[in-house]
């Protein structure tokens, strides 16, 4: 195999898709690999390598932020992720590839679908609130409370002024899970209508991907200027410090899945996490287990006798 | 590399571990291997291969199930793990092994610790109930309401005849949740005392394994004898057909994972799994794809307009 030509480049991906001050929607190109730069082929490969490189120090950073949960302490963080993006852009994937390399009994996966009558007779965020991430654990949200700022705006489902008080109420929801340690990271996965046709088209001609199929997908995508727009408000509007979205490229789904990994990755390790102070007479211990043991001998006899 | 000396059964390990009238829990070895059999280190080697031979038909069978429900097929089955075992049994590294192969959007796993007040207020298998796997869904319970009946009846927590009327009320529950759809498996890791021991203490040894540890842990170490009965009552009384017990030699992790994951990928295929038939005009929706289309182009108009 000759040399491959990628140049990798050493910037943090947090930093380069992160929704800034006067950030676009329309200047990112959702063919592009920011970070990645070459051949086609080649840039395929190499992120495909580094996709499962950090594999392990993403299971035991994950690990010890389960690990200090369960010691009980109270200041034990959590990391809540939140996945958007048009039909077929590929969430579903993030969240089996991505997560399927953590510890499943860590996370907390909830997919949102469209409101009930119940839910609907609620504020937007009473449905959302349960779901917030347990001290320990990643959740996962597949879909959010951000539809009700996307199509419920588009489909004008709510009243503008309604639409208007929700940026605002997101922002402070969002500010309270922060405040009690929770970090929130927010992804738009950006495909092209191109792209998504072609998924689509994929859907409709395979028996076993029928199910992923709706045919109210295609009413959505005929507003597709009017989704860029609902999404380009929601993020000027919703990118907090604490609570930052990042806009991935997603025609490449190996690009964007590698993209919100190596977010998630990067996150965790800035969160300094060590295995729990855990109170323990190491040697104590060791004698008791031995006592045990004594007494393991006699209860074995009583139940042979018995 | 040598060619490795091991005879792989060709018989199923749902046959062979399975608990059957006249079961005896002291007659299983934990050290065992039952179904491989050969050299140590060779078996072992061969396990590891078994291990992730199947992942893909696994995933497969997994999403078959969960895309039944997700299409809206009423009779859309699903399946409930339970796990059972001392501490340090190998319960953990079995959801994370076995249940972290497949799709962690197919997944719902519960851990019950000790009861709550609330929880102890009601019926034993009130806080049980909720977490019945939705369909579609492989549930797994991290103990469960064996415990009712394991720890319970050992240290007196019940009474007898509370823990006697519990059998009873365990075995309609389960059947309920039969007839409702879901298939139940249930797991006993059987390890030994000895090896128990070796992983107390190396929790007790290892600063990132501190958190796992509990010096309750040696209390009811020290009633082995107790809770082999325990074990044995409720296996005898609780294993039917509709909800079948399976005793995993369990000294040897990479064989109890191997076995469960064994068990689980049989039954998954004995429910001949379909992709759901969705109905779908294809030609109709491959036309409506286009005409979105220009739809689109519309839309994408009209927001370049604004």
């Amino acid at each position: 195999m000759g040399k491959k030509k990628v140049k990798v480049s050493a910037s943090d991906a947090r930093e380069v898709l992160l929704v800034r001050e006067g950030f676009q929607l329309a200047d990112i190109d959702p063919d592009s690999t920011p970070g990645l730069e070459g051949d086609n082929g080649d840039v395929k490969e190499v992120g495909r390598e580094l996709f499962t490189e950090r594999d392990e120090e993403l299971a035991d950073l994950q690990e010890r932020m389960y690990a200090q949960a369960r010691a009980g302490n109270p200041d034990a963080p959590s990391l809540l992720v939140v996945l958007q993006g048009m039909d077929a852009s590929g969430k579903g994937g993030v969240v089996r590839h991505v997560f399927g390399s953590v510890d499943p009994q860590g996370l907390q996966i909830t997919s949102f679908k469209a409101p009930t009558k119940e839910e609907l007779a609620h504020d937007f965020l009473w449905r959302v609130e349960p779901h917030a991430p347990k001290p320990g654990f990643i959740g996962v949200f597949d879909r959010s409370h951000y539809e009700d700022v996307l199509i419920q705006r588009v489909r004008e489902f709510a009243p503008p002024e309604e639409i208007e008080r929700r940026y605002g109420a997101i922002v402070d929801f969002e500010q309270r899970l922060v405040a009690s340690g929770t970090r929130v990271l927010k992804f738009m996965l950006h495909v092209g209508p191109e792209e998504q046709a072609e998924r689509l088209l994929e859907r409709i001609d395979r028996d076993d991907k029928h199910w992923k199929y709706n045919t109210g997908d295609l009413d959505e995508r005929a507003l597709w200027g009017e989704y860029a727009e609902a999404y380009q408000i929601a993020l000027e509007r919703t990118s907090t410090e604490d609570a930052p979205w990042w806009v991935i490229p997603a025609n490449k789904k190996w690009y964007a899945r590698l993209a919100v990994k190596a977010v998630l990755l990067r996150t965790l390790r800035d969160m300094n996490l060590e295995w729990p102070e855990v109170e323990l007479d190491q040697d104590a211990e060791r004698e008791r287990l031995e006592e045990p043991t004594r007494l393991l001998k006699e209860s074995l006899k009583r139940a042979a006798d018995r």
